[in-house]
């Protein structure tokens, strides 16, 4: 041979095969001959052949692909507003460097395991996004064990080697409550997401620390599923009550949208009868009658940042852990004084008219 | 050696390495030294190793992947109400099978052709899933290069070997129009989504089409971007002309409800003065005020038969075509017989009172 590195080609004419038979053994891939493969591999040795690193780098060392595995109902991938904004998050980046998302959707504990173990064993992808973190997150040393970087969205409860991109979304419930108090409510109610989702839980214990905080009764909860029909049925049960709140809390703008319906519905004016606060900032929240108060997170950025930050880990930089601004309330038209006072069912004073423009 | 095939293990034990370099060397993975490398090649030789045929199977030779390659913005993944259907209806079928789907968003056509080769090239996927189909479009030869399966999301305009997954959203804003024009709607208009993207044009070009074949005068169109904020403008255009239009039919929900909004702050009442129709039935769209009537497609049922049909394909079956049922008028709240007749400012008989309940 001469000085340069001996390549494919030169085993393939030692061998007396073609390439391709030479690429699939020296790649482990099925489809040769156990013969031509011994034969392959001991002139691969013999002339000291070793795999391109620029080669490798473009096709197999490096997947160009990030692993994003999902334990949820697949539905919710298109019904929480999360998971699009994330995604269209993540790809944002990830097309500008032409890279491509894995994207699995799990139902059960065992196959989330299975899923991690086989993106890895098979080199798919170059990193993972740990999202929807629980308690002691089995993740963390799994994905360590498999040694693969990743990212998580907000910072594990357990040590974890991997940077927490961090958004908090509780901020802007207390701050929303805190709003609500301020222009005087006093029975404020709160319709949640089911507690087994984190974010769920989290909103309605932000919810119920601030009342305590406070100094005010802990407002009924209705435990909702993050849809616009649950929303409809837990704003029916709370203004059945025989003390309906003057406002309530939801725990994202789809439920507080049929929320607002339904109030109507039941004869009552927003704001002027009852106040009403969202979560997520949906596109649709400034544009529906009267503009939605809610609480503006930005998942798209989140995402950007965080193939941002993985992305850069794979390359070997350490980045810094970054915080995201927290979510915060966005102040528009839902939200007003409390117009029914919870002793008297007749105003005090003369209603203002009904906002309803006519024609 | 005994019988038994020799392992990965066995060639470590003969070299004095660890299994993960014999795998690393066997792999054609780099970070491995090149005296170590030959030595593994050249033990490998001896021993006679191979790949174990099934453990391949299940890892190489299938990728138990579907590739999806969206040529588009990607902002629009998490704001067009298709895309996150969609997908979850891919992941509902690919859950259940234990697949992933890769998804890259690119923005060239550059990029779209790297992608499908790069995908195909490194086995990463078992088939694709073509969407957004283009006049004669090129994607179709090109994946039959690549000698892979696919399906497609409609028909393409030239032959192609794939299935077809057909979902005709026309036959919907034509059902629209026509229920306008019956409830007495004479100038009946059109708040479009950009020409660029097909759905939006052929939309725009059903209502006019429909107009027409209705003997109507073609209604005003006002182009817009599918956005609630662009339903916004739009609406103000059209409501501020001369002859303002007594019903818009939208090209989607999200501009009809911020155009529901809009016309309720320009003084009218939705439907006495104005009437609405949306496309897409999201999930809010019955749980506003008034509820929308609205064209009902079902693009996660769409997603599912996608994944169902693409994966019997990899197995082998060769799919039916699969219809899935045309998008389709929903009646609701938004619609009624025009309240203003085009030549006289004042009503020919009382309104309606205004349907806002008191409480």
């Amino acid at each position: 041979m001469t000085g340069r590195r001996p390549t494919i080609a030169d085993v393939a004419r030692q061998v007396g095969v073609s390439k391709g038979a030479v690429s699939f053994a020296l790649n482990g891939r099925p489809g040769v001959a156990a013969e031509t493969r011994s034969r392959i591999l001991a002139a691969a040795a013999e002339l000291g052949w070793q795999p391109s690193q620029r080669a490798r780098s473009l096709s197999v060392s490096r997947a160009f692909s990030l692993g994003f595995i999902v334990a949820r109902d697949p539905a919710l991938l298109g019904s929480d507003p999360f998971f699009p904004a994330f995604i269209a998050g993540l790809e944002s980046t990830l097309s500008r460097q032409g890279q491509v998302l894995v994207l699995q959707v799990v139902t059960s504990p065992d196959d989330e395991v299975a899923g991690y173990r086989r993106l890895a064993a098979e080199s798919r992808v170059d990193g993972f996004v740990l999202s929807d973190l629980r308690h002691a997150d089995p993740r963390i040393a799994l994905v360590q064990e498999l040694g693969l970087p990743a990212v998580t969205l907000n910072r594990p409860d357990i040590p974890a080697p991997f940077p927490a991109l961090c958004l908090h979304d509780t901020p802007g419930v207390t701050e929303a409550v805190r709003h609500l108090a301020g222009l005087g409510h006093t029975r404020i109610a709160h319709v949640a997401g089911p507690d087994a989702l984190l974010h769920g839980r989290r909103r309605r214990v932000a919810f119920l620390e601030e009342l305590d905080r406070l100094g005010l009764p802990p407002g009924p909860v209705e435990i909702a599923d993050f849809t616009a029909a649950g929303g409809t049925s837990a704003t029916r049960r709370l203004l059945d009550r025989a003390d309906p709140p003057t406002a309530i809390v939801y725990a994202n703008d789809l439920m507080a949208i049929a929320g607002m319906t339904a109030a109507r519905q039941a004869g009552l004016r927003i704001p002027e009868d009852l106040s009403i606060t969202g979560y997520d900032d949906t596109e649709l929240a400034a544009f529906v009658h009267p503009a939605l108060t809610t609480v503006r997170a930005d998942p798209f950025r989140w995402g950007e940042l965080a193939a941002d930050t993985l992305l850069a880990l794979i390359d070997g930089r350490q980045p810094a852990e970054t915080e995201l601004p927290d979510a915060q309330l966005v102040l528009r038209d839902s939200t007003a004084p409390p117009g029914r006072p919870p002793t008297s069912p007749a105003p005090p004073h003369p209603r203002p008219p009904v906002k309803e423009a006519q024609s």
